[in-house]
Protein backbone atom coordinates (compact mmCIF):
# COMPACT_ATOMS: atom_id res chain seq x y z
CA UNK A 1 0.00 0.00 0.00
CA UNK A 2 1.56 3.21 -1.10
CA UNK A 3 -1.20 5.67 -0.28
CA UNK A 4 -0.04 9.10 0.44
CA UNK A 5 3.49 7.94 -0.71
CA UNK A 6 6.43 9.76 0.59
CA UNK A 7 8.58 10.34 -1.87
CA UNK A 8 12.72 10.50 -0.78
CA UNK A 9 14.86 13.25 -2.23
CA UNK A 10 17.29 13.21 -0.21
CA UNK A 11 19.02 10.69 1.99
CA UNK A 12 21.46 11.63 4.81
CA UNK A 13 23.39 8.63 6.67
CA UNK A 14 23.94 9.67 10.44
CA UNK A 15 25.18 6.78 12.28
CA UNK A 16 25.95 3.30 11.55
CA UNK A 17 26.14 1.02 14.64
CA UNK A 18 26.34 -1.80 16.10
CA UNK A 19 22.71 -2.39 16.35
CA UNK A 20 20.93 0.43 14.84
CA UNK A 21 21.59 2.86 11.92
CA UNK A 22 20.12 6.55 11.70
CA UNK A 23 19.48 8.44 8.48
CA UNK A 24 17.48 11.71 7.60
CA UNK A 25 15.32 11.71 4.68
CA UNK A 26 14.02 14.80 2.96
CA UNK A 27 10.85 13.41 1.29
CA UNK A 28 8.02 14.54 -0.69
CA UNK A 29 5.05 15.17 0.65
CA UNK A 30 1.55 14.02 -1.36
CA UNK A 31 0.77 18.28 -1.40
CA UNK A 32 3.97 19.23 -3.04
CA UNK A 33 5.41 20.00 0.42
CA UNK A 34 8.89 18.77 1.60
CA UNK A 35 9.56 17.26 5.09
CA UNK A 36 12.00 15.49 7.20
CA UNK A 37 11.95 12.46 8.42
CA UNK A 38 13.98 10.60 10.85
CA UNK A 39 14.48 6.99 10.31
CA UNK A 40 16.43 4.17 12.55
CA UNK A 41 17.22 1.03 10.63
CA UNK A 42 17.69 -1.89 12.47
CA UNK A 43 17.64 -5.27 11.37
CA UNK A 44 14.27 -6.70 12.71
CA UNK A 45 13.78 -9.29 15.36
CA UNK A 46 11.82 -12.27 16.67
CA UNK A 47 10.05 -13.37 19.79
CA UNK A 48 8.94 -16.51 21.14
CA UNK A 49 5.81 -17.16 22.81
CA UNK A 50 6.81 -20.59 24.42
CA UNK A 51 4.77 -22.22 26.69
CA UNK A 52 6.02 -25.24 29.11
CA UNK A 53 4.47 -28.57 29.32
CA UNK A 54 2.44 -27.41 31.96
CA UNK A 55 1.16 -24.37 30.41
CA UNK A 56 3.55 -22.10 31.26
CA UNK A 57 5.26 -19.00 30.11
CA UNK A 58 8.75 -18.71 29.75
CA UNK A 59 10.06 -15.31 30.64
CA UNK A 60 13.28 -13.57 31.02
CA UNK A 61 13.98 -10.58 33.10
CA UNK A 62 16.59 -8.82 31.86
CA UNK A 63 18.16 -4.81 31.88
CA UNK A 64 16.93 -2.49 29.33
CA UNK A 65 19.93 0.40 29.04
CA UNK A 66 16.83 2.42 27.32
CA UNK A 67 14.63 2.20 29.61
CA UNK A 68 17.27 2.01 32.60
CA UNK A 69 15.69 -0.94 34.75
CA UNK A 70 14.75 -4.30 34.60
CA UNK A 71 11.46 -5.69 32.94
CA UNK A 72 10.00 -9.33 32.04
CA UNK A 73 10.22 -10.23 28.53
CA UNK A 74 8.92 -13.06 26.28
CA UNK A 75 12.30 -14.63 24.93
CA UNK A 76 13.39 -12.66 21.87
CA UNK A 77 16.73 -11.12 19.84
CA UNK A 78 17.45 -9.94 16.51
CA UNK A 79 18.36 -11.12 13.06
CA UNK A 80 21.33 -12.07 12.64
CA UNK A 81 22.37 -11.65 8.36
CA UNK A 82 20.62 -14.03 5.81
CA UNK A 83 19.06 -15.81 9.20
CA UNK A 84 15.82 -17.51 8.69
CA UNK A 85 13.40 -15.93 11.48
CA UNK A 86 12.58 -19.27 12.62
CA UNK A 87 16.00 -20.09 12.89
CA UNK A 88 16.14 -17.27 15.13
CA UNK A 89 13.48 -18.09 17.02
CA UNK A 90 15.11 -21.38 18.31
CA UNK A 91 18.90 -19.57 18.65
CA UNK A 92 17.19 -17.38 20.71
CA UNK A 93 14.71 -19.43 22.96
CA UNK A 94 18.19 -21.76 23.29
CA UNK A 95 20.18 -19.38 24.17
CA UNK A 96 18.09 -17.05 26.51
CA UNK A 97 16.08 -20.36 28.31
CA UNK A 98 18.16 -23.37 27.83
CA UNK A 99 14.87 -24.64 26.38
CA UNK A 100 14.96 -26.66 22.67
CA UNK A 101 11.57 -26.73 20.98
CA UNK A 102 9.78 -29.24 19.14
CA UNK A 103 6.89 -27.42 17.78
CA UNK A 104 7.66 -23.75 16.38
CA UNK A 105 4.36 -21.90 15.01
CA UNK A 106 4.58 -18.47 13.20
CA UNK A 107 1.91 -16.01 14.87
CA UNK A 108 2.23 -12.79 13.54
CA UNK A 109 4.80 -9.87 12.30
CA UNK A 110 4.22 -5.81 13.55
CA UNK A 111 6.63 -3.22 13.77
CA UNK A 112 7.44 -1.73 16.94
CA UNK A 113 7.72 1.98 16.34
CA UNK A 114 6.87 2.97 12.79
CA UNK A 115 6.72 7.02 13.48
CA UNK A 116 10.52 6.41 13.44
CA UNK A 117 11.90 3.14 13.07
CA UNK A 118 11.87 0.21 10.92
CA UNK A 119 11.70 -2.72 13.57
CA UNK A 120 9.76 -5.81 12.60
CA UNK A 121 9.03 -8.42 15.33
CA UNK A 122 8.14 -12.08 14.33
CA UNK A 123 6.20 -13.77 16.30
CA UNK A 124 5.91 -17.88 17.25
CA UNK A 125 5.03 -20.35 19.49
CA UNK A 126 7.03 -22.79 20.88
CA UNK A 127 5.69 -25.92 22.64
CA UNK A 128 7.25 -28.85 23.44
CA UNK A 129 10.14 -27.48 25.26
CA UNK A 130 12.95 -29.69 25.83
CA UNK A 131 16.06 -28.88 28.23
CA UNK A 132 18.92 -28.93 26.17
CA UNK A 133 21.83 -30.65 27.40
CA UNK A 134 24.52 -28.29 26.82
CA UNK A 135 23.21 -24.81 27.08
CA UNK A 136 23.96 -22.25 24.52
CA UNK A 137 26.29 -19.32 25.30
CA UNK A 138 24.35 -15.99 25.98
CA UNK A 139 25.90 -13.27 23.74
CA UNK A 140 29.01 -11.79 25.89
CA UNK A 141 26.82 -9.01 27.11
CA UNK A 142 23.90 -10.59 27.56
CA UNK A 143 22.28 -11.25 31.40
CA UNK A 144 19.22 -12.60 31.89
CA UNK A 145 17.17 -14.53 34.93
CA UNK A 146 14.55 -16.94 33.38
CA UNK A 147 11.21 -17.34 34.70
CA UNK A 148 8.03 -19.83 34.03
CA UNK A 149 4.55 -18.18 35.15
CA UNK A 150 0.99 -18.84 34.94
CA UNK A 151 -1.10 -16.08 32.85
CA UNK A 152 -2.64 -15.14 36.35
CA UNK A 153 0.97 -14.17 37.28
CA UNK A 154 1.58 -12.42 33.56
CA UNK A 155 -1.31 -10.29 33.69
CA UNK A 156 -0.14 -9.33 37.99
CA UNK A 157 3.30 -8.24 35.90
CA UNK A 158 1.05 -6.23 33.26
CA UNK A 159 -0.49 -4.25 35.89
CA UNK A 160 2.62 -3.84 37.84
CA UNK A 161 4.18 -2.92 34.95
CA UNK A 162 7.01 -5.70 35.65
CA UNK A 163 5.85 -6.85 31.86
CA UNK A 164 6.34 -3.59 30.34
CA UNK A 165 7.01 -4.25 26.51
CA UNK A 166 4.56 -3.64 23.28
CA UNK A 167 5.68 -7.15 22.51
CA UNK A 168 5.18 -9.43 25.91
CA UNK A 169 2.33 -7.24 26.19
CA UNK A 170 0.71 -8.71 23.10
CA UNK A 171 1.72 -12.44 23.90
CA UNK A 172 -0.28 -12.08 27.13
CA UNK A 173 -3.19 -10.74 25.74
CA UNK A 174 -2.92 -13.40 23.08
CA UNK A 175 -2.61 -16.25 25.50
CA UNK A 176 -5.66 -14.49 27.10
CA UNK A 177 -8.06 -14.84 23.97
CA UNK A 178 -6.81 -18.97 24.10
CA UNK A 179 -8.44 -19.17 27.26
CA UNK B 1 13.75 -2.81 39.45
CA UNK B 2 17.40 -2.65 38.80
CA UNK B 3 18.38 -6.12 38.48
CA UNK B 4 21.84 -6.81 36.31
CA UNK B 5 21.98 -3.05 35.73
CA UNK B 6 24.12 -1.65 33.66
CA UNK B 7 25.37 1.38 35.16
CA UNK B 8 26.80 4.39 32.46
CA UNK B 9 30.69 5.08 32.21
CA UNK B 10 30.33 7.59 29.36
CA UNK B 11 27.62 9.00 27.20
CA UNK B 12 28.82 10.37 23.82
CA UNK B 13 25.44 12.60 22.17
CA UNK B 14 25.13 11.54 18.17
CA UNK B 15 22.42 13.46 17.02
CA UNK B 16 19.71 15.92 18.17
CA UNK B 17 16.49 15.53 15.46
CA UNK B 18 13.05 17.02 15.51
CA UNK B 19 11.49 14.14 17.00
CA UNK B 20 14.38 11.73 18.26
CA UNK B 21 17.54 11.92 19.79
CA UNK B 22 20.60 9.37 19.43
CA UNK B 23 23.55 8.67 22.37
CA UNK B 24 26.00 5.68 22.37
CA UNK B 25 26.72 4.69 26.21
CA UNK B 26 29.32 3.12 27.14
CA UNK B 27 27.90 0.55 30.40
CA UNK B 28 29.22 -1.35 32.70
CA UNK B 29 27.83 -4.66 33.15
CA UNK B 30 26.99 -6.96 35.88
CA UNK B 31 30.56 -9.06 35.56
CA UNK B 32 32.30 -5.30 35.24
CA UNK B 33 33.28 -5.92 31.58
CA UNK B 34 32.06 -2.98 29.78
CA UNK B 35 29.82 -2.66 26.99
CA UNK B 36 28.18 0.53 24.71
CA UNK B 37 24.39 0.90 23.93
CA UNK B 38 23.08 2.54 21.20
CA UNK B 39 20.23 4.41 22.87
CA UNK B 40 17.13 6.89 21.01
CA UNK B 41 15.23 8.92 23.34
CA UNK B 42 11.65 9.66 22.37
CA UNK B 43 9.70 12.11 24.25
CA UNK B 44 7.18 8.87 24.24
CA UNK B 45 3.58 9.18 22.67
CA UNK B 46 -0.08 8.25 23.35
CA UNK B 47 -2.52 6.34 21.22
CA UNK B 48 -6.13 6.14 21.56
CA UNK B 49 -8.59 2.93 21.28
CA UNK B 50 -11.51 5.26 20.44
CA UNK B 51 -15.49 3.36 19.69
CA UNK B 52 -18.35 4.38 17.81
CA UNK B 53 -21.52 4.66 18.83
CA UNK B 54 -22.09 1.71 16.54
CA UNK B 55 -19.42 0.10 18.51
CA UNK B 56 -16.49 0.42 15.79
CA UNK B 57 -13.11 1.10 16.17
CA UNK B 58 -11.54 4.03 14.81
CA UNK B 59 -8.40 4.48 13.10
CA UNK B 60 -6.79 6.19 9.86
CA UNK B 61 -4.26 5.25 7.24
CA UNK B 62 -1.43 6.87 6.77
CA UNK B 63 2.31 6.22 5.20
CA UNK B 64 5.03 5.73 7.04
CA UNK B 65 8.25 6.41 5.71
CA UNK B 66 10.23 4.26 7.96
CA UNK B 67 8.22 1.29 6.41
CA UNK B 68 7.58 2.99 3.17
CA UNK B 69 4.11 2.14 3.18
CA UNK B 70 0.89 3.09 4.35
CA UNK B 71 -0.59 1.06 7.50
CA UNK B 72 -4.06 1.42 9.12
CA UNK B 73 -3.34 2.30 13.36
CA UNK B 74 -5.53 3.31 15.96
CA UNK B 75 -4.82 7.23 16.11
CA UNK B 76 -1.52 8.50 18.17
CA UNK B 77 1.20 11.08 18.34
CA UNK B 78 4.04 12.35 20.43
CA UNK B 79 3.60 14.07 23.65
CA UNK B 80 4.15 17.81 24.04
CA UNK B 81 6.64 19.04 26.23
CA UNK B 82 4.78 19.60 30.09
CA UNK B 83 1.43 17.88 28.58
CA UNK B 84 -0.36 15.52 30.43
CA UNK B 85 -0.74 12.00 28.29
CA UNK B 86 -4.62 12.14 28.35
CA UNK B 87 -4.51 15.75 27.14
CA UNK B 88 -2.50 14.44 23.96
CA UNK B 89 -4.72 12.02 23.56
CA UNK B 90 -7.42 14.37 23.23
CA UNK B 91 -5.65 16.63 20.80
CA UNK B 92 -4.70 13.91 18.30
CA UNK B 93 -7.98 12.22 18.81
CA UNK B 94 -9.44 15.27 17.55
CA UNK B 95 -6.66 16.08 15.00
CA UNK B 96 -6.35 12.54 13.43
CA UNK B 97 -10.31 12.13 13.05
CA UNK B 98 -12.03 14.62 14.06
CA UNK B 99 -14.13 13.18 17.16
CA UNK B 100 -13.94 14.70 20.35
CA UNK B 101 -14.64 12.06 22.95
CA UNK B 102 -17.01 12.03 26.57
CA UNK B 103 -15.16 9.40 28.38
CA UNK B 104 -11.52 8.76 28.21
CA UNK B 105 -10.01 5.60 30.05
CA UNK B 106 -6.32 4.97 30.53
CA UNK B 107 -5.67 1.27 30.20
CA UNK B 108 -1.65 0.79 29.85
CA UNK B 109 1.59 1.92 29.02
CA UNK B 110 4.07 -0.36 27.15
CA UNK B 111 7.94 0.33 25.83
CA UNK B 112 7.70 0.11 22.22
CA UNK B 113 11.27 -0.94 21.84
CA UNK B 114 13.49 -1.35 25.15
CA UNK B 115 16.73 -2.87 23.17
CA UNK B 116 17.21 0.22 21.44
CA UNK B 117 14.75 2.83 22.37
CA UNK B 118 12.85 4.75 25.77
CA UNK B 119 9.90 5.30 23.60
CA UNK B 120 6.29 4.37 25.91
CA UNK B 121 3.12 4.70 24.37
CA UNK B 122 -0.04 5.12 26.90
CA UNK B 123 -3.12 3.55 25.80
CA UNK B 124 -6.64 5.02 26.32
CA UNK B 125 -9.86 4.25 25.63
CA UNK B 126 -12.56 6.64 23.84
CA UNK B 127 -16.09 6.40 24.17
CA UNK B 128 -18.81 8.83 23.53
CA UNK B 129 -17.20 10.16 20.33
CA UNK B 130 -19.05 13.39 18.96
CA UNK B 131 -17.82 15.22 15.87
CA UNK B 132 -15.97 18.19 16.34
CA UNK B 133 -17.24 21.50 14.83
CA UNK B 134 -14.20 22.58 13.62
CA UNK B 135 -11.94 20.22 13.15
CA UNK B 136 -8.86 20.56 14.42
CA UNK B 137 -5.80 20.80 11.92
CA UNK B 138 -3.34 18.32 11.24
CA UNK B 139 0.15 18.80 11.07
CA UNK B 140 1.77 20.49 8.23
CA UNK B 141 3.21 17.09 7.40
CA UNK B 142 0.47 14.82 8.35
CA UNK B 143 -1.84 12.80 5.84
CA UNK B 144 -4.67 10.48 7.13
CA UNK B 145 -7.72 8.94 6.16
CA UNK B 146 -10.74 8.15 8.75
CA UNK B 147 -12.02 4.64 8.49
CA UNK B 148 -14.52 3.44 11.29
CA UNK B 149 -13.87 -0.82 11.31
CA UNK B 150 -16.06 -4.11 12.97
CA UNK B 151 -13.94 -6.29 14.98
CA UNK B 152 -13.69 -8.98 12.28
CA UNK B 153 -12.91 -6.09 9.57
CA UNK B 154 -9.84 -5.38 11.87
CA UNK B 155 -8.65 -9.02 12.52
CA UNK B 156 -9.03 -9.64 8.80
CA UNK B 157 -6.53 -6.39 8.24
CA UNK B 158 -4.22 -7.86 10.88
CA UNK B 159 -4.40 -10.79 8.75
CA UNK B 160 -3.47 -9.21 5.66
CA UNK B 161 -0.95 -6.83 7.24
CA UNK B 162 -3.14 -3.66 6.79
CA UNK B 163 -2.49 -3.63 10.33
CA UNK B 164 0.94 -3.91 10.82
CA UNK B 165 1.58 -2.21 13.88
CA UNK B 166 2.14 -3.63 17.88
CA UNK B 167 0.04 -0.36 19.21
CA UNK B 168 -2.80 -1.62 16.84
CA UNK B 169 -2.49 -5.30 16.99
CA UNK B 170 -2.48 -4.91 20.92
CA UNK B 171 -5.58 -2.76 20.72
CA UNK B 172 -7.29 -5.82 18.49
CA UNK B 173 -6.42 -8.42 20.89
CA UNK B 174 -7.31 -6.37 23.94
CA UNK B 175 -10.97 -5.52 21.96
CA UNK B 176 -11.53 -9.09 21.07
CA UNK B 177 -10.69 -10.17 24.95
CA UNK B 178 -13.66 -7.46 25.96
CA UNK B 179 -16.38 -9.72 23.56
Amino acid sequence: MKKFEEKTVMSQPIFQGRVISLKVDDVQLPNGATAKREIVNHPGAVAVIAFTAEGKLVVVEQYRKALERSIVEIPAGKLEPEEQPAATARRELEEETGYACKELTYLQTFATSPGFADEVIHLFIARGLTPVQEKAALDDDEFVELMEITLQEAEAMMASGAIYDAKTAYAVMWWKNQK
